[in-house]
């Protein structure tokens, strides 16, 4: 829906809230779709949304937890905060399981343990199923409602079947299997309508499918989805016995959240954190990043400290100092960013490294030589003193170098120690350079001062 | 294909290369899936893959073609490079006309210009068609080979239509059209299956329908068929006739070319730089971040000037100066990661933009005396200094506190500006903190001069 009609739903839910209007709420509210309802609740104030959620729920459980469901599982967890586990538990069979399993991540500890064990206690039940995964793997994000076919049957039978069953919604490929269940073809929608229907599954069925097992990272499940242009994946258990399907509005999900996760990683934020979990919550995962730079930054001053006499000497050390260290900080930035994303991407892998490195190093010394002049021109208009801006030209230079050269390494080399590439965040990388770069202007800045520098 | 499999590919085509065993190459290469034989090129060195492409070429273009589109627009325009422009027009007439016009905007400017021309001379040329619409639009991405039913039709006659159809792959929804071609409703492949054949359309036809125009943004796109789990949407003219069809495979493509210019505005690097771009085009496209990293540097330089005095008679206050800067840098880093990414997703919006600001400055300041505290501890510990250990704790709150407010209003604002918020990257940002925490941390340095510290 587009967004003007959005804004007009979104303001006669406030005016129906407002004036108490219950029935002619939850009329509106009905004729909605899911992800419409999920923009509206979105834009509401945190007090009419749990309003509108509730009245909802009351009438047509299924669209309000749809509704939630849209809203992603954090916000969607956060809306049924205040809800018993025995109710959470009852509404969140209403969604797929993958979905459900999603949103009980993220509800409060104490309560996703009562919600759990709820739904853990009933054998067979689906969504007890799902949690047994691991997060992250294939499992855990597919639909155990698969609609397959038997081998022996023929294409008229198939499409029987299809016609009787229900609650199967989006079938795209139809899967068949053995008597045993073992995944053994697939056949498309669109190709029992070309055949007669006496024709065996077996003869037009294609053999040569794409499955994933249920212990596959969710990401290398994006990946196959993705590159084969796929809109469904069926996945199957360690005997190849198909037991569930991964359709491509899940994968969209997981891009999304890797995404988001590789952004995170770049700037040192925990992977869960969104803009609204609590304050308390991110002060808290985000104080250990900051500690390490603390400790990290305490390194780099150490190197200033280890050129207090010169500074004191010749105190525009002082003054010029941050600009090499930024530089450097910025240039390293630049470099990680793209090299963490070719790594993401799969544009970059071994055979092609060595090419990456020497293309960053060149740029770095480039851009080095470049800014470095400019940098020097202007202290030199300023201060009439050319020393200084040789200094900073030739710091300039070396950290600069640093920065192309360490950018591509060091995701390369946490690439190669399994370690997520996107760890070698900015904090990492800018402290590194800080080092250098207060290192390398301080050092050529003391032989200045015994060579040339004539001051203090 | 699993990754072992595709090295046992790719080592034989090596092999098969050295010895020069061509026609063992190119039956090889023919047996391969259009996205395994991309995994295949880009693992192989640039002399091997010019060579497997080019003979393959030669007996199978449409596969060759199908899968150098699978490289990605950048990696395939650069394998065609050598070719003359007739060469290229008629190579890109082997894909699907939204894959070709990608290709061509990663030409070469001359070649792009004259590939161009050729496409274009020829009237009702669907790649030249396509290439009328701006870039980043539904237009440019759609596939103009859309199916499309007549409303007077019956279910027997749409589905003789389907069978008779060739062409037409990953046909989902069956989108019907009046006289004039005007897009008036939706029929599924599965619901044509369980209605008797005389049915007419029109009544088992879903009118309300989404679709977009062929000036929507893709990302508006990509939004809207992510949101309401679409498999694809149909893409109108002004005149609501339809014109052609956007894919979910493709809407993949654009979230992942989305999320990678989200994090690359941030960290200063131009969105359509990958990995393997020239040097000397990375080296142009990053030295203008530089430059205005380099002026804001000077700014920050220009505060640490005005406090010479105050440094030259207590130097450990140079020493001390680049943590504060430096922790508010990453401690903004991470608010501008959150909300950058809290705007893109649609989490953040005007109506609750000012939680995120109370938040956030809650954040930064809880982190600030946390930080502060155990950077007072351990300068106390080591330098016996009670004041700077206070004058570093102080200066710590006053810099986490604008690095929180700073990194939310600032993208914030661009947004309201209409601007990418994702351009308040962490040069800008970092520069910010810079100025602020050099200002705080030597300006209290300079009272504290004045009433506490008895040294000089």
């Amino acid at each position: 829906m587009a967004q003007r009609k959005i804004d007009v739903v979104l303001d006669s839910v406030k005016r129906l809230i407002r004036i108490g209007a219950t029935s002619n709420l939850v009329n509106l509210l009905q004729k909605q779709h899911p992800a419409d309802l999920a923009q509206v609740f979105t834009a509401l104030p945190e007090r009419d949304r749990a309003t509108s959620f509730s009245v909802l729920v009351e009438r047509n459980s299924r669209l309000a937890m749809e509704a939630l469901s849209e809203l992603g599982p954090e916000a969607g967890a956060a809306l049924l905060g205040g809800r018993s586990a025995e109710d959470i538990a009852k509404l969140l069979h209403e969604l797929p399981s993958d979905d459900a399993a999603a949103i009980i991540d993220y509800l409060p500890e104490d309560v996703s343990a009562a919600v759990l064990e709820l739904v853990q206690k009933r054998p067979g039940d689906e969504l007890g199923d799902l949690l047994e995964y691991p997060e992250q793997t294939a499992g855990r994000i597919m639909n155990p409602k698969v609609f397959a076919l038997s081998e022996d049957m023929t294409v008229g039978e198939a499409i029987s079947a299809l016609q009787g069953s229900r609650d199967v919604e989006m079938v795209f490929y139809l899967y068949v299997v053995d008597a045993r269940r073992h995944l053994v073809g697939v056949v498309s929608l669109r190709r029992l309508l070309l055949v007669p229907p006496s024709t065996p599954l077996k003869r037009i069925m294609t053999s040569d499918i794409s499955s994933v097992r249920v212990d596959t990272d969710q990401e290398e499940v994006a990946r196959i989805v993705a590159s084969y242009n796929l809109l469904a994946i069926p996945v199957v258990d360690e005997e190849n016995k198909l037991v569930g399907v991964i359709t491509v509005d899940d994968v969209i999900d997981v891009i999304k959240d890797e995404a988001t996760e590789d952004i995170y990683r770049l700037a040192g934020v925990s992977s869960d954190e969104r803009v609204f979990t609590p304050a308390t919550e991110s002060l808290r995962k985000r104080f250990p990043w900051l500690v390490v730079n603390l400790a990290t930054a305490f390194l780099a001053a150490g190197v200033v400290g280890l050129f207090q006499g010169a500074i004191s000497r010749w105190v525009a050390l002082a003054v010029y100092m941050p600009i090499v260290a930024g530089m450097g900080g910025n240039a390293a930035t630049q470099t990680l960013t793209v090299i963490v994303r070719g790594l993401a991407l799969g544009e970059l892998t071994w055979e092609n490294s060595r090419k990456a490195l020497l293309k960053e190093v060149l740029v770095g010394v480039g851009n080095g030589i470049a800014t470095g002049l400019i940098a020097a021109v202007v202290v030199w208009a300023f201060n009439g003193d050319w020393s200084l801006g040789a200094l900073l030209f030739l710091a300039m230079i070396a950290n600069l170098f640093v920065a192309g050269a360490s950018g591509t390494l060091i995701p390369l080399g946490l690439r190669a120690m399994k370690v997520d590439p996107a760890l070698a965040s900015t904090v990492f990388i800018t402290t590194f350079t800080d080092v250098c770069g207060f290192f390398s202007f301080l050092g050529l800045g003391t032989l200045f001062i015994r060579y040339f520098h004539k001051a203090v």
